[in-house]
């Protein structure tokens, strides 16, 4: 049985990949220091017997460090970050922490204990700006976010662990996520202010940012098939939606589905909603789909599926 | 009178910058905590009163705040690192904090303190194992040493204080750089080694890694020509020497130059010296060259000079 270590699991993604690891049979040992992630995620799991979770901050590395001796893990799928891009627009230092350390003590924490294999959740903020279509090779990587920064810095790490040390990875580039036990995101955004304001719906920006969304079961689907497929020391993908959706549909799906229907949604105006946010985006994902990734949902119907859920299960 | 401070102004390259910056005009602040940079490289400069030295180490934070607080930089030229990328492999923190933490107190200084223009050094390390003739837009960047790892964190960072808090950044590319003062590479080495063994001189590897040297005048000139032309938030540069000079032709010119002119060359055998170490490597330099920048000296030649400064200057 393998025996996997899940950092952020108790997160958005990160319960819902603990979900499919367990499906799958494996030993799972959810790691989570709780800032971002919930125990609700993972309450349903608590009687699971091949579950265990573990409240631990990763620079804590003495804990860490016990964590791996006491067990002998044949991979981590390491997903603990800060995934909030304007907490740490606020707060330079943060990321660096959250995203950037927490990755190195990782992989020093592998190194260590001989830990064979690593994916290694990355992002779009890497590339800043870019224009062009984007498939894995491509260039330059200029981020304008210390959200992308981290990201780039980390994933640079993760290159350097792979090949030198003999470590096997995977880094997943993925856009916007959308689901259930989401923490932050236009979703969730404009769920929170409609219980605030009912009768209105303010939206940051002219609402034509359009982006690609993955329903996050597709994501879990591609972090597995990805993790599986690897061969050389290190392997990166991107990952996204099927055509794309602006803020603007987000909004009027929001109101639609919610039990305020009939509220106003009110434009603030400007082409995007805060600094180091991208305006607009597009990925070339035939290496993800050479190996048989398809989503289920395209974007708007990923976006529609996730505020059911959503709304269903509680925010 | 533009004030300038050089991190690393002490060191190899650093110091040939304070004596240029001086040239032009400049009143130059020469940080370094002589580490790797040495009093001696510096030393024809403590009468010029336009020259001014603090020792000091970047990761003091305090003290680089006063330092910032005292003096209104104009700029700053940040070539304080660990530039011997075989000390990083052997301890994996080294240049994460000498290399990446440094330039994050550098760029977090410059914004508390309002300076608004910075020079980078970074280095081809960032790319790993590339093949194809690489310009600045290249990718993928997936460094193989813990030295590009770090300098490539180090980028992404300057990348975002760039685009995100007002500053003016020009990233430079070099590849290897020759010239007295150097503190480490092929030509130290192997005169080093001529030293203790007269008779022979050991390579490591077959000799056979070529790689396209610049002599440090032309490196320098690269740097203020290319600090000059800042227009975007943030610009990247390669650097590269014309041609490209074996590791054989340079055990044989260190021996021809020598007062040993009759040692023995012996090759260890292998494609290359060490872990990390990039066997091949080429440059699209045509973005510099569109600035007007070309090398006095080509490869070989910039070999050849380097090791006749650095038997008369002493090492």
């Amino acid at each position: 049985m393998m025996k996997v270590l899940v950092t952020g699991g108790a997160g958005f993604i990160g319960s819902h990949l603990c979900d499919a690891l367990l499906e799958r049979g494996c030993d799972v040992w959810c790691l989570d220091n709780l800032w971002l992630g919930r125990e609700r995620n993972i309450a349903h799991l608590a009687a699971v017997p091949t579950f265990h979770f573990i409240k631990l901050d990763l620079l804590e590395r003495d804990g860490l460090r016990r964590l791996f001796a006491a067990n002998g893990f044949d991979a981590v799928f390491h997903l603990a970050a800060n995934s909030d891009i304007r907490a740490g627009t606020a707060d330079t230092g943060l990321d660096q922490k959250l995203n950037f350390q927490t990755t190195v003590e990782v992989l020093e924490a592998m190194r260590a204990h001989g830990v064979p294999r690593l994916l290694f959740a990355s992002t779009s903020a890497v590339f800043g700006e870019a224009e062009a279509r984007l498939n894995e090779a491509s260039g330059p990587l200029q981020p304008i976010s210390f959200y992308g920064a981290s990201k780039l810095a980390a994933e640079a790490y993760v290159s350097v662990y792979a090949h030198t040390l003999g470590l096997k990875a995977t880094v997943l580039r993925f856009p916007n996520v959308v689901g259930e036990r989401a923490t932050h995101g236009a979703i969730y955004d404009f769920l929170a202010k409609l219980e605030k304001t009912p009768e209105r719906l303010e939206v940051l920006g002219n609402g034509l940012q359009s982006k690609p969304y993955v329903y996050v079961g597709d994501l879990v689907a591609a972090m597995l098939l990805t993790f599986d497929a690897r061969k050389d020391p290190l392997e990166v993908y991107h990952v996204a939606g099927e055509g794309s959706t602006s803020v603007r549909q987000i909004a009027e799906i929001v109101v639609a589905q919610s039990a305020h229907r009939h509220a106003r949604i009110e434009y603030t105006g400007g082409d995007r909603g805060w600094p180091g946010d991208v305006p607009t985006f597009s990925y070339d994902t035939s290496r993800i789909r050479a190996l048989g990734w398809r989503p289920q949902r395209d974007s708007t119907a990923a976006v529609t599926h996730a505020v059911r859920r959503i709304i269903e299960t509680g925010f």
